[in-house]
């Protein structure tokens, strides 16, 4: 049950190393205080694989990537999998260049990661090695709708066979799923596009999860993206007259810091496949 | 009409790539979709040129200048000049620094900016090649006033027409001008200069509106000042009891994400010369 | 008193020099304001110590320590002190590993800090020049305690008077102290420690506090405290139905703005040994 997820995060408060884009860095570190989780950032190689020694879970975002922290990335990450903590990818803007593309395929061939998470046009370019990701959003192209759910499913599921590991594709509908079982989850509002950073947040809290439930890892990760989704249903009831995307942002991660197991699970809205 | 310029970002959602700031970029990747933008950030050499290229305009912004990225703004801005996009630069703390005010002057060599946004003694510094920028506030002494204001018109329309730009000059009073022809804006409340990043904000719509206005960009430039000085007087009339510049900071980009080209019409307070 | 120390920042209005973190960086600019001084981020060896000297005081954050800019703190550092401007140091993280442990001590060895603030843990790991910080967070066996006060007091005290500093250990109970006196400071919400940066944000907080009140230094820390541990129990008693982290972030600067030097004398809560 997804409640037993949430609850395991608030008794283990896992210690998540962040190694992450300056963006939405800030509503990365909130985010996982909101779910009782801890963050600490830091992307030098000089203490990278240190610091992930003496924390619970990693994160690993390209947002801004840049060649300096390249190598930390690789460093923590492959001292991440060598203690057996759980690793969060989010190739943000993979597609979109070739730098990003690259490094994310680069970093998928020497860390074995246990959750891949991103919009659908940033896990096709990394099924397909290449694609055509607006910026940081999905291309309308590549959406996962209800019509073409079915094939989504199996191309990520191949994918996922492949490289044994779950993966998480958010949008309008998410898919949670690793190469047997699928979660199709309709939480959340299409307003939550219209803030920076909340994939970003949901990889982290994905780590926290994770970290927190390691022998229920798919059941982890749907729990994760059922707590940003119902945080943005909740969020959405509390606005206000004059309210726009900024006072979105702050009551998104207000709602994931006051969601009990029983919201999470009363409101979560998903089928199994 | 200041509308259609709204309206032209609401239709054509603008791509904008910014080179920024690690203080106010998260807020400048709101309020670029709180007015129906999308941001994408991307600062390391081995990607700018090509993020560009998928970009309809491009933001720099030397707010915390550092050396590894400054390659990165010159080959951003010569890509997005090649391809014909429009091009903001925000020179913050020009004048107070010599690598700050040398980079600015560099890459005003080497890239035809569309438009130039800074506070008077950033401008000054950039006219007269040395300034006495006070951190990263405007100096007492260079502010627009009333009184000076024929004056400073004459000092940066001679620059304006040197450099083949827009000029967008904030403060008490907002001046956008181009060698023909400048507005003269008085939208804004002075708490604005409480909150880091409202410059740093209006750069990037300022280059979200020029890029979905290519025909009129003046007028163009005029909406962006007006749209985030009205956004300051609608946030300041929604403060309650208790708030002070956080909320502030939320509720500017709240009312930005609210804005209706109607609303921008009535409020804009601006006349011509 | 206090008072005076809040008033005389609204009147100087010293210009605060930060090379700090990129995740709390945007509230440490926004706090600055709030509480009426300005900020400016620079941390480029190009021209770090060009910028501190046309400030008035100067932080230094490890909070995302980087290769790259620990020239620039050594150059800011000494250049500061050189022209006699107030320095405070956050060690965020030391303890937590040996890059941040030992850039924390050769700063202090080569830099003449008025102030270090951290932790309990971050500055026990300074006393013992190793640690077992939990993160960015305080180790429980750490923390300070109604039991462990006066032994506490000792530890610091001599380390104070070994480096001629004041030392500002937060927590549930906090301490700021020299050589010969302490105030033991009892203002604060647990909740404090659910957001990013508080800590980030009194350093800052306290150079420009110690920058104002240059001729009373313990008094000016103590007051930088007590301005934030009253702006958390401020902002929690505006804390409404379903606000969380991210809301009481912003009310505590909001709290900071709107603070009067009536309402810290009033409500500020220590003892002085």
């Amino acid at each position: 049950m997804l409640k037993e997820c949430l609850e395991a995060v608030e008794r283990k408060m896992p210690l998540i190393h962040n190694i992450t884009n300056y963006v939405t860095v800030n509503d990365v570190a909130n985010v996982l205080l909101a779910c009782k989780a801890s963050p600490i950032m830091a992307d030098d190689l000089e203490e990278a694989a240190e610091i992930t020694s003496i924390c619970d879970g990693l994160t690993i975002n390209i947002g801004t990537l840049n060649q300096h922290t390249v190598p930390a990335m690789f460093a923590a990450g492959k001292q991440a999998v060598k203690l057996g903590h759980c690793v969060v990818f989010d190739p943000v803007g993979a597609g979109a260049s070739m730098f990003r593309t690259n490094t994310a395929l680069s970093l998928m061939r020497e860390i074995s990661f246990d959750c891949i998470r991103g919009n659908s046009s940033e896990l096709k370019a990394l099924v397909f090695g290449s694609g055509n990701t607006q910026g940081v959003d999905a291309n309308v192209m590549d959406v996962v709708t209800e019509e073409n759910l079915e094939e989504m499913i199996l191309i990520f599921q191949a994918f996922a066979k492949e490289r044994h590991c779950i993966l998480v594709c958010t949008g309008a509908i998410d898919l949670v799923l690793d190469e047997r079982h699928s979660y199709i989850i309709r939480n959340g509002r299409p307003e939550m596009s219209k803030i920076t950073g909340t994939g970003c947040q949901l990889s982290a809290v994905t780590a926290a999860y994770l970290a927190a439930n390691p022998e229920r890892k798919l059941e982890a990760c749907a729990a994760a993206v059922c707590v940003m989704g119902i945080a943005g249903e909740v969020a959405w009831e509390r606005m206000e007259k004059g309210d726009g995307n900024a006072s979105y942002r702050n009551r998104i991660i207000d709602a994931v810091y006051r969601m009990s197991g029983e919201e999470l699970e009363r409101r979560a809205n998903y089928e199994m496949r």
